[in-house]
């Protein structure tokens, strides 16, 4: 049996290098890269890529689960060992139903929608991305049909960003969120207040400062962390001690801070995975949804907070003066906690953010059932969101177009973002149940106990269990969107009674 | 033919994927990474070493090159595809001389030896570096067996470094060029002169700036080209649209802006290769002699001349006012251009940097052949170092442990750098012949010319002939030191007799 752990360990963490080869790639090729470096990087990537998945997909691996399955009992379900062998065996048996061609067809759909798509967005021309969308969803067709034993074609979709999770229960979840946030929204929605200080100007050299003072809080470190500039941020990882950050300044628009907040939380992630899943396909967080409960942990939980802003709010105020220096806090914290019906997702409040994904999550399950002909989208689309968030849709870039998922075939992506949402303040009324006084730690600017809890309870397990098992480790139970309601409810009253 | 000839290339492309990866694994190993990266970085270089190295020496490149070797000889010996296939012939022939254990060895024991090296270098303990010097002689000598048909072993060492030049013909270069050098740096490095101001202070963003403004006349341009911060300053690349210089700033040393003019002459040869060799083996400078020819070309030949300072003096005399700002440009000529024999190769003028190099390649062949033993090596450098330089070494240190290369096992590269600065003078000697005026547009700040010169008739050929078939091509002739030591007479002479 060792030995044949040890053969698969070996094969595997050959296959983790090149796929973490492809993670800095890509990030130096959003963050460093020269313009003309495009075309060879893109065949770097792809080769790795194709190498990477030739690899992973080899008889040899199947042959070698199929030899260890054995072992596998023996080892116990929560060793290091098993939970390898069992997560490779469920990645195996799914990409090895996705023939090579499909896979390289859908790669390259994606590659040629891309420009299409952001062309169409700039001139609000659904029609010319229509094609691209209609070759994209058609794509995720075949793609479906590659598999089996599923109860709704959605599931297939939802399972490679959230494995395990069926799509009732995702809408289970969702209806109750929608059935108590839009009548919430309709109401808070309507305080007014007066924001006009968050235009600036806020100096990028100091956003750029202040970020990192938040963030090495948090437990940024530079030396196993960088914090860079690119246009769409995201986090990447080349191993636990080598961490990418990346975010966007703009001097009217002190969003930055939290842009570092939320991506930190993404690389504490990454960074908290125990170094015995070094160099395994386990050494990563569960999924897109869990991920996200981190970033939005503390973004959102502890980044948008009193405590949080009881402790900084002076040194902010130091720091840039010319924007709040004449703002006191409790405006500041009214203005960052603003809820505002809007019509670009990736600007929206913490609260209305979820109608944004309700409206999307709904809208891709009946494009998949037919029930929406994706010539009549763009209407679809619109009159939902004027009913879900009582604003009319003034054309398709702020509609329709917005987004880049449907581009590269993302469908089933978008709800692990609302997901995230609701998991974060299950896992944040645990913490808070163990570790009562942390608000008065947020006050005294020390995060370090419950970035500790986080690591130990859910960081260091990495792709161990399954994201479902993972959750039930670390809250005693399954997602449920109670606790998240309660939150808004109670956040955002306070602020709408005051 | 057609799809034996593509099977091939593709094949071809893909290593060149793999083996472009790691190149930018390494600029960001050295330039961007935090320092906990490391061990994973380390893991993911090996592994795409390993891969493209397997593919490369497998049996399908052997039989496609045996399938091709028939229309080969139709296609013509210019021809790109012959080209090709003669040229991977070469390497695949030389590779899989090599076992893979010998290989592992190898870079096991330099990664091992490094940082022994480092140590002993601080601390001048030779004795300390003893047993992996000798430990990388014996590798080294175990690498020799792996070929025959040489008539040194030394041709061996070379040959990687410079395919198809022969030991004899470098020992008579050299010879030439030591008779001519020794007593004219006898005479010359006696010159005195007043260089205090050389301490600067040199601001480090103005150096930034200024070696910028430098090199982008040279051609250099950011939509294909990055300059960033390193120790130890060298060029790297991913495909010829994407070059990335490294260099080092002290605000008490100008020597950057040479740095940055030496690695823009290396990143221009890898900008200027034909793109109809992109993603090929062919895709890269022809030899580390012909690569160090054109980083001298441009640093020294252009960089340290009267025009470029006529040119260049008066911005930036305004650039460094507190260093240069009372200093008149012929005192600045003449400190840039100072002949004074000194103990670290790195830091050596143009002229004595030549007598460290003929020594180490002496003393390596020395070592190889047994005539001098590994625990004499200090004894021996330390007396022949004084015979050329006039100099006695005052410890190890600034001796025998200065350099890098011998830990790594990288005997047989040396030479190559003085290679490069005598070829440097035969190819300017050659377009200078064909472009009188160049040094008048110099004074004007225009490099225009000298680029495309050396773009179409050096740098776009690429590795499609070997070096003797590239210089032949370019001068019209083999290596020849007679130009190089014209130059130097007459640059150092006129300096001497003012």
């Amino acid at each position: 049996m060792t030995e044949r752990y040890d053969e698969l360990k070996a094969r595997l963490a050959e296959i983790h290098d090149l796929r973490r080869a492809q993670e800095i790639l890509f990030w130096d090729q959003t963050v460093m890269m020269p313009p003309g470096g495009g075309p060879a990087r893109g065949a770097q990537v792809t080769t790795l890529d194709r190498i990477a998945h030739e690899k992973f997909v080899s008889d040899e691996i199947g042959k070698l689960l199929d030899d260890l399955a054995g072992s596998e009992q023996e080892l116990g379900y929560d060793s290091d060992e098993a939970s390898l062998i069992r997560t490779t065996r469920r990645d195996w048996e799914k990409l090895r139903r996705v023939p090579a061609d499909l896979a390289a067809d859908i790669t390259g759909a994606a590659a040629e929608a891309h420009d299409v798509w952001a062309k169409a967005r700039e001139d609000s021309d659904y029609e010319l991305f229509l094609p691209h969308l209609e070759k994209a969803v058609d794509l995720k067709r075949r793609y479906i049909d590659c598999f089996d034993g599923y109860d709704e074609p959605y599931d297939v979709l939802l399972d490679d960003y959230e494995p395990g999770m069926k799509t009732p229960e995702v809408r289970a979840v969702f209806d109750e969120l929608k059935a108590e946030l839009v009548p919430l929204i309709a109401e808070i929605g309507s305080v007014e207040g007066d924001d006009a200080f968050m235009a600036g100007p806020w100096p990028v050299d100091k956003q750029h400062e202040y970020s990192l003072e938040i963030i090495r809080r948090f437990g940024f470190d530079e030396s196993f962390a960088r914090l860079d500039l690119t246009v769409h941020p995201f986090a990447a990882s080349s191993g636990t001690q080598d961490i990418r950050l990346t975010t966007r300044y703009k001097d009217e628009d002190i969003t930055s801070i939290f842009t570092a907040m939320h991506e930190c939380g993404h690389g504490l992630y990454e960074h908290g995975v125990s170094p015995t899943l070094e160099r395994t396909p386990l050494c990563h967080g569960v999924s897109s949804a869990l991920h996200e409960s981190q970033s939005r942990m503390w973004e959102n939980i502890v980044g948008r907070s009193r405590p949080f802003w009881n402790h900084f709010y002076p040194s902010f105020q130091a720091t840039f003066p010319e924007a709040v220096g004449d703002v006191d806090q409790e405006r500041f914290y009214r203005a960052i906690n603003r809820v505002k019906p809007s019509y670009i997702r990736v600007d929206a409040d913490e609260a209305t953010y979820n109608l944004h994904i309700i409206l999307r999550f709904e809208l891709e399950q009946e494009i998949l059932a037919g029930t929406i002909g994706l010539k009549e989208l763009p209407e679809a689309w619109n009159a939902r969101f004027e009913e879900y968030l009582g604003i009319p849709v003034p054309n398709d870039s702020l509609g329709v177009l917005q987004d880049v998922h449907w581009s590269s075939g993302g469908f089933g992506y978008f709800p692990t973002y609302s997901l995230g949402n609701i998991i974060s303040v299950q896992i944040w009324e645990k913490v808070l149940s163990e570790l009562p006084d942390l608000p008065d730690q947020f006050e005294q600017g020390e995060f370090g106990q419950l970035h500790d809890w986080l690591r130990t309870r859910l960081y260091s397990l990495g792709r161990k269990f399954t994201p479902q098992e993972t959750l039930e480790r670390v809250v005693g139970g399954p997602i449920d969107a109670a606790p998240y309601i309660r939150y808004l409810k109670e956040k955002l009253g306070a602020l709408a009674a005051a």
